[in-house]
């Protein structure tokens, strides 16, 4: 079975929003060992949409669109596939039950009359309940094609793909795909194809493929077969051998972040951890708390963005003075402060100039300290990312911290100085 | 002249990542005035890709690809363009120069020999320097079609489009697109777009397009004509009648967010600000510092993620125990906490079960409590978020305190209750 997603919306032609909706159904798919070919994104425009679907026709035995199924004007693909695959929309009074009772349940936004036009749906198709919002998808078949239509905003699309999209899809399919990705920190996506070329090349099924991200990369390993189980057992020995060659830069299998293994660690092993942060702003207390139960492990953050902050947090006024607020020592210092304030058993300092101003002094812009304290010692990581955004600076500083506090928490080498007490 | 761009890269088919390459190629392409009918993405397969480009060719003149110059095995774009373009590969010194060179300055990675295969390119091109990565992008003529090759990671590809794509295009276009982006906090799409739909449906240059984000919508109005001064004068009637119709919920024009809005505001006034996170954990202070500059208005943040925290910061003991953790009184008293912990004009408190799962209490999962405390009085909203998951929770809970914030910092109705002092 080969797939094609088409989705509809002008606002992705001019570049306002990403297409997160081909990305959610792929991934949806490919679990389902349905192979996606091609996306393709046109505009709210029948004609274009039209010659999209004549072009997937021939392609694709299966056809999802993502958006134009809202309640405003130049929503037209509901209109159009079913004028296109020869279907009548008819109203359905459930569906506008649902509707209503959507905003019942909701304070936020008032209903508004065409909000109804979206209970319009073609005769005969499967309807997709939406879970979060008011317009629903469908499915049908016609022609040999099976013809599915999601909504566009993402939280909508991505709740009607599990509830409705796999259910209707997975009676289609009759192989399985599964995956599993090694997550990596502090390796280089070339360094990692360099390591595993030979293996990459000589692999068909399993497959691997290496994808890099901001600061990371991970190694999916992907296996087609009739059953889950024979995935697994095709991809066991794959997976130990790719965890053999990572060594300790490899920080976990199937897992969602580097926030995630940390908080896990953290919870595990019963140890807390704090922050204070300077240059991150918080972001690294945000990453943590990302995590759904962090409340068990992380005990709370300061944002110290003023020397008046640090000295609140216990941060001596004579290091600040004497190496400057980025410096090593301050951001040692701040660990100490957070590990003593909180009474954590690990915390964590960054101090940093993430740019694109300096702070007037001679430290380069991109120049950040990143201290873990654990009440015996401290360890130091000093980046030099003169290259980055200020975006990716504050990433990378957050990433770093995660790192560290991974492996001192798991007792791996910190691979960092330790840097007095 | 209309163009389309053709995404290559597996991991977009597999739905590992999303396709930020064209949402940002279409972006600048638009202020170009260029017109993008179609994206397509394919996967990293030389007949798929051939295919794409064989359709594209039918409907585009300019072909912008964007992905598969990486230095691994499986990057096909160049050689793939290049052949169906009839266009040879040769090996450019100063391209590799420049790749030794990136490697001397990042000490993050080592070079590896495959990098330098990234500096063969097709003969006679103009080469776009990759200030970010090493893969080269690059540009020339076929057949009277304009094509570009730009590197896959968005960060690469992002600063080449200005660098590179832009000057090469701008000698192509012959009018200028501009939009002005009104900005909206608190109405919903459809209620936005039941209040504009007359104008909206009267309007064909300048056109009015609503867009939804995370608890937040945005209008983007544009023109098309030969000058940008002409595009300003047709906008500027709209613009105005949009704004009066919007009131105080448009924070706007043209503005990045919520948080650049409330730095500017504070800045202009010489106020500042602090907070203290419960739910949001961290992602407020996050906000506020995506900022640069800041600093200059931002006093620091508490993340008191434990009832100790909240205690260190200065939150009394009997108000938590009185009313709980997540209640109206608790965010007004961390808000008047952190006040006068960090000495700001403005502080923000926020307590709330974010979820999944609950507290234990019979609090249900979604209630948040903000607060913004001025020193005098301490305004209050309540917010119930049962239909939104973690992520949304937090953004919503972050977005309101900023609204509130901006609101009370630039004397607008705070639309929010006043509660005690």
């Amino acid at each position: 079975m080969k797939a094609e997603i088409i989705s509809v919306g002008t606002e992705l032609l001019l570049g306002n929003v990403a297409n997160i909706d081909a990305k959610d159904v792929s991934e949806a798919l490919s679990e389902l060992g349905i192979d996606v070919f091609f996306h393709t994104v046109v505009g709210d425009n029948e004609g274009r949409l039209r010659s999209a679907l004549e072009i997937a026709e021939k392609r694709a035995d299966i056809i999802i669109t993502t958006g134009g199924l809202g309640p405003t004007y130049d929503d037209l693909t509901k209109q159009t596939l079913a004028d296109y695959f020869g279907r009548r929309l008819i109203f359905h009074e459930e569906v506008a039950e649902s509707i209503r009772e959507f905003f019942r349940n909701i304070r936020r936004a008032e209903m508004t009359e065409n909000n109804l036009a979206q209970a319009m749906l073609p005769e005969g198709c499967t309807i997709f309940h939406n879970s979060c919002g008011t317009a629903p998808g469908c499915g049908f078949r016609s022609r040999g094609k099976h013809v599915l239509m999601l909504p566009g905003p993402p939280r909508e699309c991505d709740a009607m793909i599990k509830s409705g999209v796999v259910p209707y899809l997975t009676a289609l399919s009759d192989s399985v795909i599964r995956s599993h990705t090694i997550r990596v920190y502090g390796l280089g996506e070339s360094a990692v194809e360099q390591r595993l070329r030979p293996l990459m090349l000589e692999m068909r099924n399993p497959t691997l493929a290496p994808y890099a991200a901001t600061a990371e990369m991970s190694l999916r390993l992907t296996a087609k077969a009739h059953s889950a189980e024979e995935c697994e057992r095709m991809m066991e020995p794959y997976l130990e051998r790719l965890l053999d060659m990572l060594g300790d830069r490899a920080y976990g299998t199937d897992v969602g972040s580097l926030e995630e293994v940390c908080v896990r660690a953290l919870t595990a092993s019963g140890r807390t951890f704090a922050c204070a942060e300077s240059c991150t702003g918080g972001l690294l207390a945000k990453r943590i708390t990302d995590i759904s139960g962090a409340s068990a492990a992380f005990l709370g953050g300061s944002v110290t963005y003023t020397v008046a902050a640090k000295r609140l947090l216990g941060v001596p006024a004579d290091t600040i003075e004497r190496y400057g607020v980025v410096s090593a020592e301050t951001a040692a210092a701040m660990a100490k402060a957070a590990h003593d304030f909180y009474g954590a058993d690990y915390a964590a300092g960054i101090t940093g100039l993430a740019g694109p101003e300096g702070d007037g002094s001679d430290v380069p812009v991109g120049t950040v300290y990143v201290a873990l304290a654990d009440g015996k010692r401290v360890f130091l990581r000093r980046l030099s990312l003169a290259k980055f955004d200020r975006e990716r600076v504050r990433i990378v500083a957050a990433s770093e911290a995660l790192d560290l506090l991974r492996r001192v928490c798991i007792g791996l080498d910190p691979a960092a100085e330790e840097f007095g007490a």
